[in-house]
């Protein structure tokens, strides 16, 4: 069940076992989501949405960290004023082996492709 | 480019060249189109739409069809009458070596684990 908010701050999230590869899949099939994706990875910790230069208005911006956040990819916090955002890796990880590692290397990979001449 | 078609029966292909990732997690971010890809791989060869046993009427089964094909994860060439379907398999292990299968990997793992209990 998706883990009852503690305080009105709270934002909600799927536990591990509600997480679907479907939802995965449509999390990171958006060139600004695997963006976003990407830097949390790179990171390692966690990330303020502010921290995101993305050409998108900060209303679309706040629905792809949602779409992250509700299919299990990221985990949101708020740290003061400041929404955090980390990659929730050890569900992803537990859940799917070596997905992750191997969307990101596939991206890695085309952007590096079509940087080329 | 894409493909022009030869014939009017040709189905237009992205080129390799066009293929994306986004478009490719996309065409997989669904369970059926999931399902689909997982018994081409299993197959190995070029199966008939009819061959999938899909609990969707005709339109929406074309449909996903036509998602696969469009976002370069399938093949479809008539052969007589029948459209046949075939992965992209070189296209897709060339252009991002190992997705493939893990993402495969990924929903063996989870229709295992959703199976038990």
């Amino acid at each position: 069940m998706t883990t009852a908010s503690v305080t009105s701050r709270d934002l909600p999230h799927p536990g591990r076992d509600e997480i679907r590869i479907a939802g995965v899949l449509h999390a990171l099939a958006d060139p600004l989501r695997l963006r976003i994706v990407q830097q949390l990875a790179a990171d390692g910790g966690e990330l303020p949405c502010s921290h995101f230069d993305v050409p998108v208005t900060k209303s679309t911006s706040t629905h792809h960290f949602r779409v992250l956040r509700e299919n299990g990819v990221i985990r949101q916090v708020y740290r003061g004023t400041a929404k955090m955002n980390g990659l929730r890796r050890d569900d992803l990880d537990d859940l799917f082996p070596g997905l992750l590692d191997c969307l990101l290397a596939a991206a890695a990979r085309q952007a590096a492709r079509l940087a080329v001449g």
